[in-house]
């Protein structure tokens, strides 16, 4: 998919489709101020910058509508280009109406996250930061915001800006000895080379590290709860939401078919899955189904609760919960031992909480838990996330490329060659998180993620 | 419900809710400014009238998004108070924190339709227009839009405005004379005085009379395809739409259940039902539950097509479906001799149109028909048109008081404290009309069929 014109003026609804009292449509371009002055009366023929005015929208000499419209001059506007925004009424009819007169006026409607790719193109915002715009409007909660927000301002590219000047540094210093056939530079300190090259390794592998919990701040933080049947897995995800969302009963297998729930702990998403019980000898095809899910579920979770029943002893099922709930795979298992309201027939295991649903003993722990490791990544300096497989995979192939370093330059005889090649090769990988690099692949499919009008 | 606290400084969304790549938070009141400037950095101790600045949206210290705010010095903004749009991204995230930061820097979320309430309270617009900014907002067509607009920028109010004049003057007249103890002022000339106030009730009739083209232009006009089974019902439809709404086939009683379908004329809305053929002899429980709904949509029909199969003789059914759409008290009924393309055995009734559904003989015809009611509103002079019931009853009012004056003023002695009261109330109900007099209970009613955020 080849990237639109650029020259081109574009006009798109910027607010959500739907009526409302007030809309806007966006136009930008070189002939913005023309095509807005061709629908706009009185004509005002050379704007000031970011000046609101109240205009007639027309349609020959039929009024459209009245709108307030606000002139940016480029390049101090969101795409750097000219922009003009016309705040109508939210009405779909009139909107249309401005669309088709604007195209008339010779716009061009815009495809999706047009607006966007001409920031970037046009130098006013990093692929990366470009990006969470995006994310910022996707943004369902209060972690999902920061991280986005962030990431808009540039925390994550201002990070990956510096490592490239660190590996920019490392690579003058090579290439200056690669240059010098007479032999006039100073030899490589090879040590305090090594050094610096795995301080950026470091640097990289600590920001690619938040990808997981970012993710789960991105989209929401996957949490299976498990267990054998009847443990009080429903009661306990009635209790952490704080309403009944599953149907609870003394009877072993109420829960037949997983049940999602939505809860923000702390401003982070969680989004809970409810499971049929582990039984380890199910009694029918119906229960096996169930199991099956259940099982499912536990491969696609970011992390597990794994609850017991405190108030019997032991059995098979809760063995199998156990294995199955370890071999899931989930960044990490939460032990609870349920029930602790009723007599305790066994203790709670190493690092395992007792919780109850019925008084909500232990709960405030559980919650806590569940969001530690999303916590720690805010906690952690510079609020920076990288929340963006692809942010993930650029940063994971720069640390890969310098764990080649120290290979290449050990031993009586340094390979300097290899090693630029490498530092080149991690320096790429970087400038196209940042979109230095980005060929129009790359972008065509960042920018047709976004809505149009965006 | 009594009017909200006018004092108050009121925030809501403007745009609608969802994502989108921009929405607007409006706050209006005396407190605009300050709450703006509460949640909105670097402040702006005295904004310019119409400006549009790029502030950082805070939550403390923490940044939560940046946006453009327009502010507008009251008395010359929509609500005729200070008021500030923000114009932030279109995270619902977003909005709600800035909704919520407003509510702390001491706003208060709007009602419904307040916004457009003030605006009517502060003399922006009088209830008419304000009627009308409603109707602007939901206009689903060309002409529900341009009666709308017009509507919002007084074109009903200032036909009513000219009729109320007129009354004025005469009720000053009849006022001398009843004052006038000493016989200073010449006796009323009966004759003029008596044809100018049926002028002004003709023209408040003009105005009303345009109520029921109105209410179709605005809503849509409702039309209903009848006829006898098998008289091409559906295919006209069909042939109408341009598209195959309606299954269609060669037997009788393929069209079960009515159908709805849209369709816009010229830039009317039409809203076509097709129905069951009205069988004069039906031959099952399902064929009378079928006839019966086309006999309710009959009922609530503008207009009615009335359908017969021109290439087969008349026949007991075609004499039922006419008695039923001459029943159905219909605006008007509109006869189309269906199958023209067939050798005809009947020749078209008076005004009866010879169409057919295969061919498209006579459908621009047809279809200049159905909008020609609505069509002659619009070519009468003003293009103000009544589309509200609730203008509508107050120009029959005034219209009904007007024509019981001529036998008051008749005969010998003429009364003219009775025309006066006459006079009095005509000018009441064009007063309640435009809210000069409106008791809350009306304006609570108008302005509660708003959204949030009008």
């Amino acid at each position: 998919m080849p990237i639109p014109d650029t020259d081109d003026t574009i006009v798109a609804q910027a607010t959500p489709p739907g009526a409302g009292a007030l809309a806007i449509v966006r136009l930008s371009g070189p002939r913005a101020f023309a095509a807005a002055a061709a629908l706009l009366g009185p004509a005002a023929a050379a704007p000031r910058h970011r000046q609101a005015r109240l205009l007639a929208v027309r349609d020959g000499d039929r009024l459209v509508d009245r709108a307030v419209a606000v002139f940016h001059r480029g390049p101090a506007s969101y795409t750097g280009e000219d922009t003009v925004e016309i705040c109508c009424h939210g009405s779909p009819f009139v909107v249309r109406t401005i669309l088709n007169l604007a195209v008339r006026a010779g716009a061009r409607p815009a495809g999706p996250g047009e607006f966007t790719l001409r920031a970037f193109l046009n130098g006013k915002l990093d692929l990366a930061q470009a990006e969470a715009v995006g994310a910022l409007i996707e943004a369902g909660s209060a972690a999902a915001h920061r991280a986005a927000i962030t990431q808009v301002e540039g925390g994550v590219s201002s990070e990956v800006r510096a490592i490239k000047a660190d590996l920019v540094e490392l690579l003058a210093e090579l290439e200056a000895r690669l240059d010098d056939s007479y032999g006039e530079v100073p030899a490589l300190e090879l040590k305090g080379f090594s050094g610096r090259a795995a301080a950026a390794r470091a640097r990289a592998l600590r920001l690619a590290s938040g990808f997981e919990a970012g993710r789960g701040i991105k989209e929401g933080l996957r949490v299976v709860i498990t267990g054998a049947p009847n443990s009080g897995k429903s009661s306990l995800l009635n209790a952490l939401l704080g309403y009944d969302r599953a149907l609870v009963s003394g009877e072993a297998g109420t829960t037949r078919d997983t049940l999602e729930a939505e809860l923000e702990i702390d401003g982070f998403k969680v989004l809970f899955t409810d499971t049929a019980g582990l039984n380890a000898r199910p009694s029918s095809a119906l229960e096996r189904e169930g199991i099956r899910r259940a099982a499912a579920a536990l491969r696609r979770a970011d992390a597990v609760i794994l609850v017991r029943d405190g108030s019997i002893k032991g059995s098979p099922s809760d063995r199998r919960a156990l294995a199955e709930a370890g071999a899931a795979g989930a960044a990490r298992v939460i032990r609870a031992l349920n029930k602790a309201d009723l007599p305790a027939r066994r203790r709670p295991g190493p690092g395992e909480l007792k919780v109850s649903a019925r008084t909500g003993e232990g709960l405030g722990r559980l919650r806590a838990l569940l969001v530690a490791d999303q916590r720690k990544v805010f906690r952690d300096g510079s609020q920076a996330v990288v929340t963006s497989a692809r942010h993930f995979a650029a940063l994971s192939e720069a640390a890969g490329q310098l764990a080649a370093l120290p290979a290449v330059l050990r031993g009586p005889r340094p390979r300097a060659e290899l090693a630029a090649e490498h530092l080149r090769a991690a320096l790429s990988a970087l400038a196209s998180l940042l979109g230095e690099t980005a060929p129009e692949e790359v972008l065509a499919e960042v920018f047709s993620s976004f809505c149009v009008g965006k």
